[in-house]
């Protein structure tokens, strides 16, 4: 199966289990929304292929790993639309969870999604339990305090920034956690896959500033000019359009080179230099060489 | 070392990790506020109790999945006191967490003591990964949805309410959840255990509406009547103090008859009857036989 099929199968799958007969309707409903249509699945789909490349004996896990990952993800929005965050009206092109079902649903959403993340583990692990216990560790790593999302989120509320912890926290964990599990799911050492995942995940933040600044609010699906609204540091707007995007490149190519030494490392190279182009609006994307 | 000794000290250590260097310094704090001091500690004392009975060979194991237990209660009363919610002003004689920091980094203590208590589960049990898989499973299912603690708060956002499933999600899960992974901790089956955590679960929500009904707000730590203020069913206003009591007894009767048979069935009964005891503040107590 390709992976986006993979991802969106295990995504429905998981979910499907927090939609069981008991359930309250409009929680259940709810979390289906914040989890589909999705974007573009660039953090389960990097944990897809660093699996593949490290040989993915267990695809039952690398699934569920993508898709915790995912859910993790999508927690994350959720909460950081909230009124008490962004107070944002849409996302993803339709209107955010709190718009739509409430700010209440909105936040048992995300806890909801949380906890969605790591049963989905469990589920995907049985097969492999020493697996389990270091995926648990590194999406709660990633998830949680000191480093994970909610601290990134956290910072917000600090009168003076850790500006590299901040956003370390805030996008870098999450693709980090998708190169360490992807190799955790597969059985191989994670840790010499993190600065990959870091790599990629300042490249994608320099790229959201990009188009936090450059884009219309109908390409990206939600308001533009955030940053400068909330007050947020934007690399866009501290080095200009041109300028971001050489930091972007300079930071893919960062990224390739810490590709560890393993058997499916070239295919690996080429997925990541596509997802990296991904990672802008077609209006934003160099012109293939 | 005694079970609340044991508990503090998992709880401190769980804790600890949140507040590594490197964590945002508000959220740190308010994720300690929120768990310390605490209240009667009575889901993980279940815990530790059925995992005694089952003969709790790993200690380590028993002792985070009772702090696991705990985080998960603490994350849900932060995040049912916010403003969206109850609105509480005060919670264990102290401001609520939203009030103390602000409702952002309240929403976001919930949601890191939510991924806290798996990583929690995953440091304890390295050494039964088997284990692990089923404390997962079992946490997960009493912290989301269908039948969990965010699945029973989203019960309070229907037109038309399961007031059998609100109740067993919003309280009965999580002492299902101690009682199964008090026995999943020691490497004994814990389905088995399901009954006897449901039965307390709801002696608990019992105790809970006439301590809501009969107390003043000194004695319980938190706003009495609010159940009326919010428009909530409340047993000793549908039966009348003297029917709650009874029911109440009952309850407790009926989770000491559900205990499976064990080794150390008669010090276990003994304890949980001590427990039950403690859900009532003492004006409510009946005198001892």
């Amino acid at each position: 199966m390709e992976p986006g099929s993979r991802i969106e199968s295990a995504l429905d799958r998981a979910v499907a289990y927090a939609e069981a007969p008991g359930a309250p309707p409009l929680l259940a409903e709810a979390m289906r929304y914040a989890v589909f249509p999705g974007g573009h699945r660039i953090r389960p789909r990097l944990c897809l292929s660093v699996a593949r490349a490290c040989g993915d004996d267990d695809p039952v896990a690398a699934d569920s790993a993508a898709a915790a990952i995912e859910l993790l993800h999508c927690a994350s929005l959720v909460h950081d639309d909230l009124p008490c965050f962004d107070d944002a009206p849409t996302r993803r092109q339709k209107d955010t969870v709190h718009v739509a079902y409430g700010t209440p649903i909105a936040v048992l959403t995300g806890d909801a999604l949380i906890v969605l993340a790591f049963e989905t583990l469990a589920r995907g692990a049985w097969r492999h339990p020493r697996r389990l216990v270091r995926l648990v560790s590194l999406l709660g790593r990633a998830a949680g305090s000191p480093m994970g999302i909610a601290a990134g989120q956290a910072w917000e509320s600090e009168a003076h920034v850790d500006l590299s912890a901040y956003q370390q926290a805030k996008t870098g964990a999450l693709f980090a956690a998708a190169t360490v599990a992807g190799a955790a799911a597969a059985g191989a050492e994670p840790e010499p896959w993190r600065r990959l995942g870091e790599a990629l995940g300042e490249a994608y933040q320099v790229a959201d500033d990009l188009r936090d600044v450059a884009c219309r609010q109908e390409e990206i699906g939600k308001p533009a000019g955030r940053d400068a609204t909330l007050g947020r540091p934007n690399a866009a707007a501290l080095l200009g359009t041109g300028g971001a995007l050489d930091r972007l490149a300079r930071l893919t190519r960062e990224a390739v080179a810490a590709v560890p030494d393993c058997p499916g490392a070239d295919r690996l190279t080429a997925e990541i230099e596509a997802q990296a182009r991904l990672f802008l609006p077609a209006s934003l994307r160099p012109v293939s060489a």
